[in-house]
């Protein structure tokens, strides 16, 4: 306690964390979001320039629940340059009741690179192909190294490919995989990653598309976690108007600050064309997937996987 | 040091308040606010029913500042019933070079409470009338009361009438007030503070106008600062319709959020029809108030007076 907080550190919750059980309130959360149950307005933000950083206030309130989270979590893009993580972050919990604080989950981002990393999984494989070649990664950052963790608690073991802008640290991070024991490779060229895979993340801080539309091969399903600001893009907008199904993990959200947005900004898609990925999580909506088939997941991260995380974590705190 | 963040409990805070320090904190922060100096996105908020609350988030960086500020204020206004304080709060002082959270002011509102009964005088002063009969004060909470201590500041030694729902609640407040020194009565019907008081602060929470346009006597200056989400009114929209001259601690927030905003609504005063009142403490307005003039100051409580008084405290903390 302190000053009538409970503050908890990263050191406290890091040995707590077990990752089906992220899973499931993740997938929890998406499914609450979808059916309306979460009241999160669009988040806060503030974006910085010189350093290139941003700074995302999100929060909200689950129908019914005795306490509402805020969590910021901040990235700045040149701090791995200067020897620090690129992200911080923590998680207050609030009393729905008196409107006091009862805790904050002093995380350091990690709460936030969790349930990234879980929703991240857990998109994939609600449209991963039947038959899946290769999973390419692309990005070298925190959250494309945790994407091959988590995969593999959804799709299970594949070959990895990562591709990034710097092939050095692509490389590396492929390496410390392999290290573990996991098929993992790197490519220099993106195209070698986008002609072997047919289930594909992109976790960059990217501001325009990271390929064009047609380099995806028909059957595809990828996955687009880095835009999540507006002014952020990864995704090319013509790959939505190829796309079969798009989901979101929060329309709203997504128009606003995801790759979704900037394609419907670009008139290659309707606003109406997206599936809230909790509607197929709750199986209320039901996707045939043919084999041709090409495939989106745009996710933005929403207030709903935070209030999961940070409920999970402090219901095993209290235990 | 708690996980990386400095935790400041309010303990440590409540020793270091200098009124004369926060007003002129407040003060410069309206004046860079009115400037353009503050990158203050529309706060965030969430609203309850049951019980009645609401949260506000307010955060921004000051152009050129090496930190950016978040700050938390909750209002749960049947917390007194129970024997609860009214507000909670806290804010955070980030790192704008790298991200990284710096210090958590765990101030349980205080700060906020405070910043905000600093704008109140401040305003208050910015347009008084040269003969002040009486500073009529409507409300009995913590703000209500903190305005009486506060105006004293900037108006010098006055009759202050307090007006409230509860007669009782302000006859109680007068007595505290009236014990302490101070010239304090409190009035059962609210026309009778109308009739002789020439600045009236309102500091409710109410949904709907508090009295009537016609009430408030010509050559009277009123500050509002109970409105501060929108759904909530304090002043009648008629007021503004007579009023040479309104002021506003930020115009966006106060369309968004204030009173001036139910009154754009309402269609009695166009957009462009306020003052930031920054601009006047700066004198790069200089406004020539009659006698006769009726004039309003809409606060909202902006995130740059935030930002002021966790720097202000910080200072003073490491000093």
């Amino acid at each position: 306690m302190s000053g009538g907080i409970e503050v908890v550190g990263i050191e406290k919750l890091k040995p707590l964390l077990d990752k089906q059980e992220v899973l499931a309130a993740v997938r929890d959360a998406l499914i609450l979001q979808s059916a309306g149950k979460v009241r999160s307005p669009l988040p806060g933000q503030l974006l910085f320039e010189k350093p290139h950083g941003d700074c995302h206030i999100k929060y909200g309130h689950v129908e019914g629940s005795s306490t509402f989270a805020i969590k910021v979590a901040t990235g700045f893009y040149e701090n791995p340059a200067k020897g620090l993580p690129a992200n911080h972050g923590l998680v207050m919990v609030w009393d729905a009741a008196t409107g006091a604080p009862r805790v904050l989950l002093n995380d350091e981002g990690w709460l936030t690179a969790w349930r990234t990393a879980a929703a991240t999984a857990i998109a994939a494989k609600a449209l991963a192909p039947a038959q899946m070649s290769r999973v390419g990664i692309v990005g070298t950052g925190l959250q494309a190294s945790l994407a091959v963790e988590w995969l593999v608690e959804t799709l299970g073991d594949q070959a990895f490919v990562i591709w990034g802008r710097d092939p050095a640290k692509a490389m590396s991070l492929a390496d410390q995989h392999t290290a573990t024991g996991r098929t993992v490779s790197s490519v220099k060229r993106i195209e070698d990653l986008l002609h072997t895979c047919n289930v594909i993340v992109t976790a960059t801080p990217s501001k325009s598309a990271l390929f064009s539309g047609d380099a995806v091969r028909a059957g595809t399903h990828v996955v687009g976690i880095g835009a999540d600001s507006p002014g952020k893009q990864e995704l090319p907008s013509e790959l939505f108007a190829r796309a079969s199904c798009i989901l979101t993990d929060d329309s709203n959200q997504c128009l606003d600050h995801g790759d979704y947005g900037c394609a419907v900004r670009a008139g290659v898609v309707g606003k109406g064309r997206d599936i809230m990925l909790g509607e197929v999580l709750a199986e209320r909506v039901r996707i045939d997937r043919k084999a041709d088939d090409t495939t989106i997941a745009d996710l933005t991260g929403i207030a709903a996987e935070d209030i999961a995380i940070a409920g999970l974590f402090c219901e095993k705190l209290a235990a």
